[in-house]
């Protein structure tokens, strides 16, 4: 997952110019459309922006979602007809925002990140959703080909729930809530992660366990910074008096915010584990210098004395009392061995033992 | 303790499906009922939600404790009877939400931990509460059949105090009361252990004492997780214009904010003292660390020079003219003895013994 | 001091429920009474509750004073004469309270912590003093005997300042700006130890001295914590609209507002100085480790090399045309001499030496 | 990059007085001038102060660049052309300004730092930008002559976007954004380095690392400091009510304003990734020292004994029964094999091999 | 420079009590008396209170400055003379206030610390200036004998910027922008000794310096707590709706927050750079335990083993077959020195030589 930026080579244009940055893509851009009811559905794969039709207002929602925002023609398009901003049509093409919504006379628009955890390279793979909602219709744009959204679309489909006849807000909100609801399963993953690491952390740390810790807080500081601008752009749902957000529908938009407030709660309390953690693993570390040592001078405190008289009668002086002696070599094994005793009843007192 | 998290199945899904998300249980959901008013008082068991019957108005206030919420036909059928938002019933059945509160025309929903410390196991026991209070009557969600409420039950058969006169609103602060009361017996525990440790840490450090120390941190950090909303919670008790809340009874609720702060400001201290600890502990290791060094470096540097004299008079050079000399061997010892209690000076003069 | 927290034995219990919880105490409720006004004073000491008379109203003050709020009847007692609120009193029994105020009708509730230094066992005393206030008495609770309020009393007695003519409101601001100052003797006995460490922590660092500071820290913790809820309870007589607080004694309950601030302050100053006193500890053992390393390694670098020298010579082989040089010990002596000499030069060089 | 800081010299002067305090420099101040309206552009050098021609008003928007604010006569004399307060002269020749913007009846006072990342040097190059605006003219003061304005004339030669038909304050806006572009480039250099030391710290750490990472962390904080009064003196244009910035206008405000907060978020990032870092440089230290400690400890633990093993047999006791056993000398040989690998195996089992 | 501690001795004493706490200073109070209008202006040294008059009013200002607040009775004649409420006249005895300023109807009173550098004795002198202004007079209260003002007093004496026809509110100002403006003198000592550090704290790093490095923290600390409240004293007079401090003047009282705001910037940014020192240090002292491990590690490893071959062929059994070999000697010779070239080469490979 890559830090948020802003692109380089914008530097220096004008806002509002329609030049995308983000990842290099090629695939073309898929249009899906649905237009819904509460009696009627349908469902297609428009191929040019001019097929997108949405004429037939009254009580029929349409959505229409583009994989992929890397063609600056198709968004410019859209663009028109629609008749959206040209600093909103910047801010679809730069995959770098932070999530924010703004709402405009005509229409709402808002960007968030989804953040998905790829169980097979062990990362997380962040994506920018753009909404661009009216009275009747709801664009959303990904930058690649997905299927997130697939259970709200069954959702719509089965006409399952009340979703079909709330209106183009509650799609809107059905789309937050599944883009939050995949922080949670964020979370679950750092979360196992971290109680892996404390279940064996000092016994088991090298240095690899460290270098993932650190990813992990880098992960959670990148969630953090996902989450925390979600948490104003949704209260700003329940604030607005924007008529394009039915009063009756803010219900949802608090609940959405009650989710939002517990991805920031686990978020700080992962940050504080993680902290823990690492603190855990510096003890280890300290802890098994300690161990070292304690071996080291245990050898070099019992042996290195006794070398030294070993060393004593190893010299050639002529005169030598102790040498000529009978049982000498014997008293000075004793010697030794009582010596010996002496040290490991001091370690067992030290409880180096 | 497990942190909060939404549960991963319901991902995608619409708001207030009713699906149980916590942890699996199978007792049958046992549901009590207690009517009561200033005269008049009576308790019973009933079996199925249709036998719940809080007819009897004007004076009476029942109280339904259902204990267990993982049976969602149950939690459907009191929502119809009882004409609760869906978005409600999902809140009840889903066992991992942020204390909150939410005031409704009809009915105030409030959710929140209870915290118990299980002496056996040395661990926190973690039970989210559901209550939904309306005129007159209240029904309370336990996960578990517990019998945490039965003081308040018995001050209700009792009549002690002024409960069976206060109505509703007093029933859930009463309810409320009780559950950040037991907050403060974790505390209590959290405080204990925490002086133990003060009083011996730096002696006796061993893995085992960081481990529990850092599991007290984990302890105390979820804790706060737990109050944090709550202050906001009964705060919001206080300044509610719902006509649910009786004017006289803010008192209550305002002496219970003053108990949820003294929890929070207690959290916040054992905060500090535990990462007080934890350096502590460093600090020891650190200490201990230093005193195998000196052992070891007092030996090698009495030692290593002696040996190396007893070496250069145990080469074998064919003209070494000491070795002839009578007394050398005496004036060696001499020098060694010497240099020894140089050594021992120097150490001395170094605090090093 | 001990960390406040609420008494266990009263979970569970009506909020009002008269029962005293804190240090079990024995003496008898001492109730010394003070009757002024502008021209007059009288002092006395009342045995029981009932022989409190505050009847003559008009101009005169009463200060009455209990020493000791371990017996629920006479607070009870008192609870009836003088018209206060249950909880008011649960309050005054429940010496774990947070320092706060509330306003009625009648009276004004103060509670506040007053924190002592005894100078003898170098440990804080904390006592809960609880005052109540109506238009023409006041009603202060101490937990045990003591003279924090003498001071005051002579005042009173010689009609020094204005004291006597300002009523029952400036009283109160008399007796909480004692238990301020008091504050400001601890922190200037903290201030104190804190200095002293400052002069000789890197040269004299041994464990007390850690677990001093750690008492320290937690002392100044404590200390803050009683402090910080007094800035709002101060600041709410400086705000409240009750007419039991006069317009121009207002003007006291500010300069009381700056002096809590200047102790936060304080508090927060000594927070940091002993996190930068750990620290300073923490590298005067890590500079000990390295000096005690120096000297092992200073000594075991030079000897090591030698005795392996002298080691070589005396091996027995048989063809060793070195033993038979007739100079070849003074040559390997010079030899000797000279890598110790490069030794300590390169010592010096590292600037080990 | 250096720190903020007011110039010495300048204490005691009276506020307004038209002293420069910054780097010195030498070279002319050179003043640009452009004059535009949607069909019309003109581009001149001009030499002094007097040359300078506003007449035109209406439609011709005039932007005035000088480069060097170093002359206080040039800037005493823009002042009374323009009728500029002495305060707003005094801030701009004094170019430790902390980022800011005042509104004035007749025109509007920007301060703001540029900051450049030099790719020689590998630092950043800071530098204070001042803007006066009135309803036809812009003032630009840089401290150096500087091309970063470059890509924005372009813009306005070219006409591209709608620059030349949306007044001063719209150029006003262009010029923030482009200096806070530049934040952008600076915190992707920033990224990089950090991407860089992430990977192979661990591995790889000397002390050069840690000293870049120490400077580093230096840059971010001064980028911090440099762009947090930026987020205000946006959000001051936003919430402006002086009739020179256009409604219309305000949205391109309120985007400089989302990229302000965008800086800031990563510049917190930064943060806590680069004190992640020293968290791992530090392990990386002690899990080294551990490892030396390791080898040390192996050699010595196998060989001190085995030395003392031949010390023994190197004594010269006359009476030493082992010596004169045949096979004494291979026994030996293989007591010290079997210790050997007894010492290799509880290496092996405590992992240190 | 002491931390700020309300005295001691004052404890109990009634508000208002006319007793000085602060260092004790035995020179008599010195009074300078300067009257200045447009047009006019003397100045005079008067001795005692009773002397100074203030009575030409009109157009005339009035600056009293004493130099010294130790004598009660001259400010209990000073409080008399001009009307100033006994809480002003306490605080202006006790030098340990904090900083704020008080509007009341007849006078303004702030007080405000003033920090020196005193490059002699390489520490910050601190002294506590008082100030009560009223329409048209303005007494300051200095602690000591100083000229901290003498610039001003020129400013004035020679009409430099429009001072003496700005009233009173703009002397006021003037006093504490001379004040504010000393802090950046104290920033930039701080500033170069921090760099002084950063050049070379890893190479030469010794106990002094990490002490040096603590009291500047200290000092940072001491200027922080100087600084805050001055935010809020300026603020309040931006804010003020006093008829004492006239509109037109309020723009340099803005000016003065801003540069308040600028040292509270920059003493935030050498917390954390003094922080960041400090973590440097400590990695030095690893880095060097490292290095002397290092090197003792190298030299056990090469020569012990070499000592226990050596101490083999120095054993004395009857049967060494090796002993009677001729080549033997130079055999183990070539064996000693390829172990140690193996030696090198290890160690080489580990990047420790």
């Amino acid at each position: 997952m890559k830090i948020n930026l802003r692109n380089k080579s914008k530097t220096g244009l004008p806002p509002g110019s329609l030049i995308f940055s983000g990842h290099e893509r090629n695939h073309e851009v898929k249009i899906e459309q649905i237009k819904y009811s509460a009696e009627n559905f349908s469902e297609s794969i428009v191929h040019t922006v001019d097929d997108i039709d949405v004429s037939d207002a009254s009580n029929n929602v349409y959505w229409i979602n583009l994989n992929g925002v890397h063609d600056p023609n198709v968004i410019k398009k859209i663009g028109e007809k629609f008749n959206i901003h040209k600093l909103v049509l910047e801010d679809i093409l730069n995959t770098h925002q932070r999530p924010k919504v703004d709402f405009y006379n005509e229409h709402v628009y808002a960007v968030i990140k989804m953040l998905i955890y790829d169980t097979n390279t062990k990362s997380v793979d962040s994506e920018q959703v753009s909404v661009v909602m009216g009275p009747n219709y709801l664009i959303s744009f990904q930058e690649k080909i997905g299927d997130v959204f697939e259970p709200l679309r069954n959702r719509i489909r089965n006409s399952a729930g009340k979703i079909r006849t709330l209106g183009t807000d509650y799609l809107l909100y059905a789309i937050l809530d599944i883009i939050v609801d995949n922080y949670f399963l964020l979370l679950e993953n750092l979360g196992e992660e971290v109680e892996k690491y404390e279940a064996n952390l000092i016994e088991n740390a090298d240095k690899e366990i460290l270098h993932r810790i650190y990813y992990l807080k880098r992960e959670n500081l990148l969630l953090r910074n996902a989450v925390w601008p979600v948490r104003e752009l949704v209260s700003r749902f329940e604030k607005t008096d924007s008529n394009l957000i039915k009063k009756k529908n803010i219900i949802y938009f608090r609940d959405l915010y009650d989710h939002t407030i517990q991805v920031i709660d686990n978020v700080e309390i992962y940050r504080d584990l993680l902290s823990g953690l690492i603190e855990l693993y510096y003890t280890g570390t300290g802890n098994r210098t300690n161990e070292v040592m304690k071996v080291l001078t245990i050898i070099a405190t019992i042996f290195i004395p006794l070398t030294f008289i070993a060393g004593i009668y190893g010299m050639n002086f002529k005169y030598m009392p102790e040498l000529e002696w009978h049982y000498a070599y014997f008293v000075v094994w004793g010697l030794m061995i009582v010596l010996f005793i002496l040290m490991m009843w001091y370690f067992k007192r030290r409880k180096w033992l």
